[in-house]
């Protein structure tokens, strides 16, 4: 078994964390911290996980994050940095689902996030969680920073492009859109189902801080510089992530081909799904689920490919791309505990 | 490993079913029938399913049926009574979803559904599939008539005050929401997003079929007659049903001890869940779990005691209770299959 | 033209008083109060009304608000008892949306509200702003208490029903829902898209500040008193109240004249809509509107009558009302500024 | 008074129109027709429009329709084109809210919709119905082709780019999303609420209907051939288009002047409204309203322009377009009857 504690549990990807958690055959959960809810019953804050989560939150307090085998950051920026070297040094395995240790520049992290990194040297340890792109990578990390949602939506659609340099790398376009929860937790007048609702905005467009960890991610598969349009979207949904992505086809002649190159590339994927010619996926698909749904077309059989991408963002996009990490990092079956179907309706 | 058939999979309750058995560890799906879809695969009607269903769908057949442990019907009313007649001949057990074997009174049924009952004489044979009334009957039952959605969340609310004589028997109301699904996968022009979004109506106020269902069920439980008034709703809403229960207390001594009087009564329950007092269900807390979450409360200490209890509608509702069922009358773990917590947010 | 300014128009209710005063022929907006949004334009906070309302938010400030004929608070409970004497000792007419003067017994508002009432002298010169009730005395109103939103769908319902004499008063229930709005535009977690939406649950079960208002309504309509039993519940849209009304029928021998007392009720009423018999009322037929739908059932022909009755909480039920009471107040066409249609689908 | 007949009143298209012009000060409504309902009350299939319209549905017919001034045609392809002919020769004025006059190159039309068109001829009379493009020929026009909904929220965002030569017009992206109401008012499987709630979708990648619509207009605007990727999506909302457009720059120096072009271009145009640097608009802005909303953003001061624009499909991107085109030809003031701020929230 697998002892695991999660640092800051009250938001939707701690939620989401402790029902792939709870169900996980192979864990178990030793604590889960938060200030604010202290001493907290958690199937109090998550009616949900009665019966199924029996902790209360505790302080956060890093001896008993020490007596674990691994331990999950379900914070928001800005807190994980403040505690993993510790952890590290002392040799618990860690995932972090935040944004601290996604950027290898530290210099790029300073300029998106405005503040100073708190341990830029890490950086260069801590392993990029997309298991698609980094497996071998992750099964010896000690330090896994797990891919954003958007990143893993976008990446995952592109990937198959710019590695086998069918599209132009200067003009990528990937116009994405997510579900409200992607907000987070928090008491925002914005998020308010009131404001959220029976509506649809673009935000972000002059700059979003998953567009550097997109660049880099699609410049390593790439092997070389990238340019990115990104323009994220809020939806009136609860969950999901639909990435619709714009490339120019360096060879018009490679179109019949492209269906066969997606299929290949991800032949081996447990969680990425390539729909079958004339299909088009829909986030309901993989709701609840650790998939990626990919389509390709070539609309008008014209020099523009479209590859749409929809993923659960607090699944794939965050707490079940974490437990796929984990099982890579603990020698488990990487479907272990992640095996269920969409929700849908 | 049971071997699984089920008639009539297109529907939802058709689609959760599928994923419910598709992860049950005992269960072999061999066949699934569908008139409209022969020869279409699942997984190509419900994307969701890829890699989860492997089968195509089936013509209906007497024979293939045969070659199961037990079959599902998940069928609108009037199918089922066509042919279960034969399969429970043949010996095979069957669970069926739809209303055709809910009422033992053939008089009864024939009055609210229009139309002459084609085997009146199963009617006694078949059991009522509520496990939390009905465990032991079901366990032995060759014919199990699932409990439908609102009959579910308005007799699991209601029954620990009619079994115990709390309520007065004639006086009963139950105002109950649901989601659009359990308005069935039917292209209906009431059931658009542009009709039912944003906005909540209530329908059937004059007389609705689940009302004699309803009224049987509590009757038995009562020992005595009951006369309920039942106003479903539609809610803004997939899935999910609220049903909000008054009954005039006949001891208004009573009152302090409710909130033991249910946790007692559903002690046992694996998929009850009394909640603690001062608390209120949501239908969002059981999205996906076969589970019946309840509140018991008496607004300002008066003569009226309002109990709230919610369900997913396709779940404890329908495909989850029809698990339960199979689990029960198969010797299988009560809960085999059906352990997933609510999928929160 | 009636020269009008508005306290508190940062929340739903103060955005929708705007549009409907922005398009209202016999108003002038003069000034429209915030302390936090001073000096901020009211089409930069809300961007529907850009070209539409040109004033800037302004400190509240007792001077400005004695240049106009009519204040309205647009306020959280608490703020308008604090300076509403002043403006009506100088003789502006006001009229508060909020509920500091909805009570006539200032003790009860101070068990409801957990604080001594700031004015409770001018409670008694306070007018109910329920049109269809207290018309006459509206017109003649120094201040006027606008009607709550459940008690303006709760109190239309029953009105027919407990002025006749055709239910037993002590058994009233009123099982309500409104759209999260009616929460208004706080930031607060339960309120968020991700936790209202594709939900539903009841709260305030045990006791809603809204019993008292309508008990005291129902019971002047009766002239006797009222006990009842008030369930509100949050449905997951944006706005609409629906309320599901049962009364114990005193005479059964009334109920086929039901539908015909319930029109000649409100024969001359241009806000009253008393549907045909055989239809139900969903709340977005009056989508923005200021417009209220009925219907009347006895289910069964059994004992219980059920009223459905829905408005739009923010125009009937608060903005619109607000508009009908100052029409009254000045001598205008009841209807002024308020026969828009409901936005619909 | 204009007199005016509704040629297939029945989808949301028509229930809209019957909403603008039962509220339009100098509009008489003569005749709505539709074949499936005729000698029902409008009112009867639309409760919010009860006491605004107190027609009946009636058999389309020619003669009658020759009584009116000027008839709208809201219905599906392929019907007006059959019987338009008639009116135009008997001096009616048209406008069509279909599809059937907007391409003026008949083998482009048949080529996109699979079927000969009725009258060729008629397509060069025809004025195409965008007034921010075409306002002086719709004064005089005997038949507009109102713009489509998507056509209209992607023209006037790219409109000032094209004509101004700021982009490279064979590179252009649009796109977009829709509520579903956009996809009518048609008992569809793929449009009820439990299919299209909480989910996100492109659709018609790989060539959609108004594709060659909005080549044509912005060809015409740029005076130069154009080519366009156009993705359309199914939002899960009722009403609303969001389109998100991009264009690579011919001159980055331009970028800073961008706003100022904008607001330029559309100065003097009463139903367009750009919003300030740095604010993007949302759909709920213009919910029930005649506005579009647009900002323009240059990501990271990069060399790819994106402009956002929102419209109500069933407004700006249809009755309300179509009122705008008939205040025109009738010589009103092009606002009449068309004032109303947005519904929000």
């Amino acid at each position: 078994m697998i002892s695991v504690a999660i640092v800051g549990g009250t938001g939707y990807t701690g939620v989401e964390l402790l029902r792939l958690l709870a169900g996980h055959p192979q864990v178990q959960l030793r604590y889960i911290t938060s200030r604010g809810e202290a001493g907290r019953a958690v199937a109090d804050l998550f009616p949900s996980l009665r019966g199924h989560v029996d902790l209360c939150f505790t302080e956060p307090d890093d001896w008993l994050l020490q007596e674990v085998d691994v331990v999950f950051y379900a914070t928001p920026h800005n807190v994980a940095m403040g505690s993993v070297p510790r952890l590290v040094d002392a040799g618990i395995r860690v995932i972090d689902l935040s944004a601290d240790f996604r950027l290898r520049d530290a210099a790029l992290w300073e300029s998106w996030y405005g503040e100073p990194h708190a341990c830029p040297a890490l950086l260069e340890d801590a392993v990029y969680g997309l298991p698609e792109r980094h497996r071998e990578m992750i099964r010896e990390a000690r330090l896994v920073a797990c891919a954003g949602c958007y990143p893993t939506a976008v990446q995952l659609g592109f990937m198959p492009l710019v590695a086998k340099g069918l599209v132009d790398l200067d003009t990528l376009i990937a116009n994405a859109a997510s579900g409200v929860s992607g907000a987070g937790r928090q008491a925002k007048i914005d998020n308010l189902l009131s404001e959220a609702a029976d509506s649809l905005k673009a935000y972000g467009v002059a700059g979003h801080r998953h567009l550097p960890e997109i660049e880099q991610g699609l410049a390593d598969s790439a092997k070389a510089p990238v340019r990115l349009t990104f323009v994220p979207h809020l939806a009136p949904m609860i969950r999901g992530i639909h990435a619709t992505l714009y490339g120019r086809l360096t060879d018009t002649a490679a179109t019949e081909n492209l269906q066969q190159v997606f299929e290949d590339f991800y032949a081996d994927e447990p969680f990425v799904d390539v729909l079958p010619s004339g299909t088009l996926p829909q986030t309901r698909s993989v709701r609840g689920s650790n998939r990626c749904q990919l389509a390709v077309t070539v609309p008008q059989s014209r020099d523009t490919v479209v590859v749409t991408s929809v993923i659960d963002n607090l699944v794939k996009g965050a707490a079940g791309q974490a437990v796929q990490c984990m099982n890579l990092m603990f020698g488990l079956p990487e479907t272990e505990g992640l095996s269920m179907p969409g929700l849908s309706p």
